[in-house]
């Protein structure tokens, strides 16, 4: 059994990883710690796990994960604390998977101009970008993986393949995604007021938010050449969910089944990866619950651009499944051992 | 292992127990059938299943479940037809779980008196009330359970151990329930038009419901005497659960912590009852997914009144999972076999 | 013209008042005040007010309110703050219709046993509690006006009639109420984070809510004699709409038709009272956006109960439509005046 | 008053017109059709209209309306019925507003490739495409008008000023639409089931959507020369409301001021068009119930691009609010008549 530890467990991300992890075969979660909700029982502040989860929140401390003997810990909480934790979690031989954005990229620079002055530059280097259909090799040698964000993951897996492959013009790519509501984090703030969020549908942050640097970097990387997309998020009024449409113009001559035989192909042995067939179009109802993500494609003969869909669950491939997916392969585990419960028909 | 068959798979309770049995360890899940998508793969009409399942529907043939060696049939259909196809399967030595009215009542002329005529009534004698918790004895040795109703499990659970022990007078019982939009079922109807029902709340039924009798018949049945109660459902716009508020006089001089005291007492061994302590209320939100079934409890000083609060996710503690968990009782199975995923925290 | 202004006019109640005020066809909205929003547009705090309504949110003042020859003043404050501004804007010839609890109670020491100290008990006396249907006559030559709250005018319109008639047994009530978030306001905090609430529903406060004795307060008055009933709220997951189902013993031999037609005539020249008939039940999405109040009955031979449904809007009926219907009344206006918009299909 | 009379008054779209007509100063409404519920009263099929509507519907004849001296009629039908009625009404006089497709297109090929034969083809001719704020001069003189599709309506508002002026690539444009439920109709299907739609989120008819073909021939006849654009549909599980992303390649050294203020220049005396100011974006929320169309705007200058964002509420300027406009337009009131309630806060 595998030791771990979750610090920051009571936000949506953080709790999720409580509910895959206390599922998880091969994992015994032993610790987990929360400012906020310090002392209290999990099952108080989360009264669904009541029976099932016994643990208290504990405030972080270092040395309580070196006693307890933790193997790897799962950092849930807002960029910039974990540059300060993570440090000592490694030097103690403790792997980590990030959930912030502080390890994703790898040009510290764009971390700081979008997010803050970075504090263990020296670290960043040795983090491995956790999309792991994409960097299952180096996640398997990681001892730190800097866990995508919701966006681009979905995103990214739609796209690469077709990057890669340079299937679609690369300076035509425009994201529009659609994220439900816990997206935006538990804490209170009007935005996610219920009244203020049902019946109610809009962008925002367009052309400004800050993983559209985290996209871009990835697929610059996979280009081999600057890439600049246009990203605009959109708010769902659901609780979990991302779809993200993103069209591109098709290479000349290409037809829709070159697409799909691309990604078929890419994702072959990706278990939580589903191309769909010609006309069978995602929904993130499909995903609810599960480390999937769905991918769908139309190729349009008039225009000659691409549609691609994807969907997932933002809360699970988009935060903590794709975390736990992550640790499954730092430590040799089948990568979907705790992931595999049923999605639900409605 | 296991061999299991479901019939009428494509229903809610019919595709919830498909996800259930699975993902269930101790079953082989070997035929579904419907009649509406005969030859149709389940992915197909459940695309969340999409490489998950991979069995097509038939057409229910008794010959079939025979050639294949199934144990345990599960029938998830519209009343009227399970009488018509049970017989022949308990006399080819398949167990059956019914998750139709035909087989909840012991007087057949009440079922008559509210359904239609009854075919089999030779065979209600043989079924079992698979209100798990309560009747978990004559399960282990049923060859045929009539699984409960949604609204009868939310009412019956917490009202049993109080009318058992005559902690409360008997004609004062009123249930006030309210009820997810799944429970109508997957047929199209106006009445299930998300426009209808979206931002909307009413009653329906209110003293006509057709689950009123089988509360009350076997209420009496524990009382010893006729029992009558005022039953009044109410429809919520969301997908899964249904929350009960019972209101009833107690016996004079009880205290709330009797009260509790009791249903703790009386479900000490019932790993899906959670009782909660005082000032802690249940929400459907809780058990979402789950096959829980929370109780809360108020005494009202000055009305001298009790007030139950229940909350059960209809389709599974309600429906699909409540059979599962009477199958692990009839075949020796632990009881939470196959039902152990854990609840979102959202 | 009557020239009207809102103290407190950016929570949901405030707003409401707004929307109706500024489509009033005698009104003139002159000044609309906010601690919150001081100093800003009303339209950039609610923009789908944009290019209909050009106030600004001031403090509070007096002085302005006697500047600008203010007629009728509404108060949208949390309770404590009305008891502090209204003596002063009486004393200015200012009539007042307060939203909050402060001028709700005759019995001063009930409001202080659920409030706080009453700092202006001798505004008390003068103050006629708003229920518009059933104290018409008062509220004509009244100049504050205690505006009921949600909850007792769902309880209170159907069951008035009952009480005066003495149709029902006065100690058997239990009033089951099912109310949209924005009867929380417009504050923030985790009871009205979207994905706390969403998919959820739950009771809250069983045997504690501050309308209790505000409902019996006014039924014992009709009573002419005290009344101690059951009440106990729940949380619909919609934003707009409350749903009270009411249960109660009937006298002998009553019949569904007598209450009927008690109700019939105690409403007959209530524009926004609607007795349904036989088998026609309300829901919160026929009111949604009016000041109707819907009634459905139905009484049940078997037990003797009587149960009435009734659905109001909590923000018009429950708040700011009753509120402008108390101002017409107190004006001199056509009672409907400026609340006639026409309910929407869906 | 002007007679107005409506064919199919039953569905989504129809019951907007009564709730609009049934309020309008300069309006009676006077006969209403359905063939669904030919002799039941409206306010039984649409109880919210309780006391408000009187009328019952009737089968359409046209002998009825000329009896009835409709002035204007408006047809609320499936495509198909509109061509078969509309010839003998505008002989008789009758000015009409179809709200189907049947009188949208110019080019009557396009029509019946996309939809059925056409069987009124010399009628097309006279029929004004019914964008009030683009044709509105062409709708004073017009007796049919073809009232636009939802889709259309909230694509083309945003683009046409920016095509006549030239300020975008024709051959860029790509419009994301999020439409809300009540835009496919009260028919019943699995597609609008609330247990399908609730917390889901999908594309749907990705480049077969039969409004493309509709925004094409208006944009191309807007540009002189034909203009391709790709267009996505996806359904937000909300009941009313439609927000359109729009993307296109800005001609150089255009700044989004420059954009902004040929919108406002475009849009100076249309009062139900809002043009946002910078960092300010659309949500369907601020529309609801409301004949507006808002628009936002942002320019991206590391992409060159132009997003613009589009809010309308679907039945209403999507569908009957616009129909109203356009008689308002045809028969010389004012634009807004009927049209001026107030949006609601929340």
């Amino acid at each position: 059994m595998i030791s771990a530890g979750i610090i920051g467990a009571t936000g949506y991300a953080g709790a999720e990883l409580v509910r895959i992890l206390a599922g998880h075969p091969d994992v015994e979660l032993k610790t987990i710690t929360s400012r906020q909700y310090a002392n209290d029982n999990f099952a108080d502040i989360y009264p669904s796990m009541t029976g099932r989860v016994q643990l208290s929140c504990r405030e972080y401390s270092l040395s309580t994960f070196i006693s307890n003997k933790i193997d790897v810990a799962f950092t849930a909480l807002p960029h910039k604390l974990p540059m300060e934790f993570i440090p000592g979690l490694l030097d103690a031989g403790v792997k980590v998977v990030d959930l912030s954005a502080d390890f994703r990229f790898k040009n510290v620079a764009t971390y700081e101009e979008y997010y803050q002055p970075h504090s263990a530059g020296d670290v960043v280097e040795k983090a491995v970008y956790g999309l792991s259909e994409i960097n299952f090799n180096d996640i398997q040698h990681a001892s730190l993986v800097g866990n995508p964000g919701c966006y681009p993951t979905s995103v990214l897996l739609p796209l690469i393949p077709l990057v890669e492959n340079r299937l679609i013009d690369l300076d035509t790519i425009i994201a529009d995604s659609k994220s439900g509501v816990s997206g935006a984090g538990r804490s209170v703030s009007l935005t996610t007021h219920f009244c203020e969020v049902n019946e109610g549908f809009k962008a925002y942050k367009i052309g400004s938010h800050r993983h559209t640097p985290e996209m871009e970097e990835v697929l610059g990387r996979v280009a081999g050449e600057p890439i600049r997309l246009t990203f605009v998020p959109h708010l769902v009024p659901v609780t979990r969910g991302m779809l993200t449409t993103i069209y591109a113009k098709l290479k000349d001559g290409l037809k829709e089944d070159d697409i799909r035989g691309c990604m078929l192909d890419r994702y072959s042995s990706s278990p939580f990866v589903r191309v769909f067939p010609a006309n069978k179009l995602p929904n993130i109802s499909y995903v609810r619950g599960t480390n999937f993500c769905d991918i769908g494609l139309k190729a349009e003969e008039k225009t000659g651009r691409l549609i691609l869909i994807s969907a997932i669950d933002n809360l699970v491939k988009g935060a903590a499944g794709q975390a736990v997916q992550n640790m499954n392969i730092m430590m040799g585990l089948d990568e979907t051992s705790g992931l595999c419960n049923n999605p639900f028909p409605v």
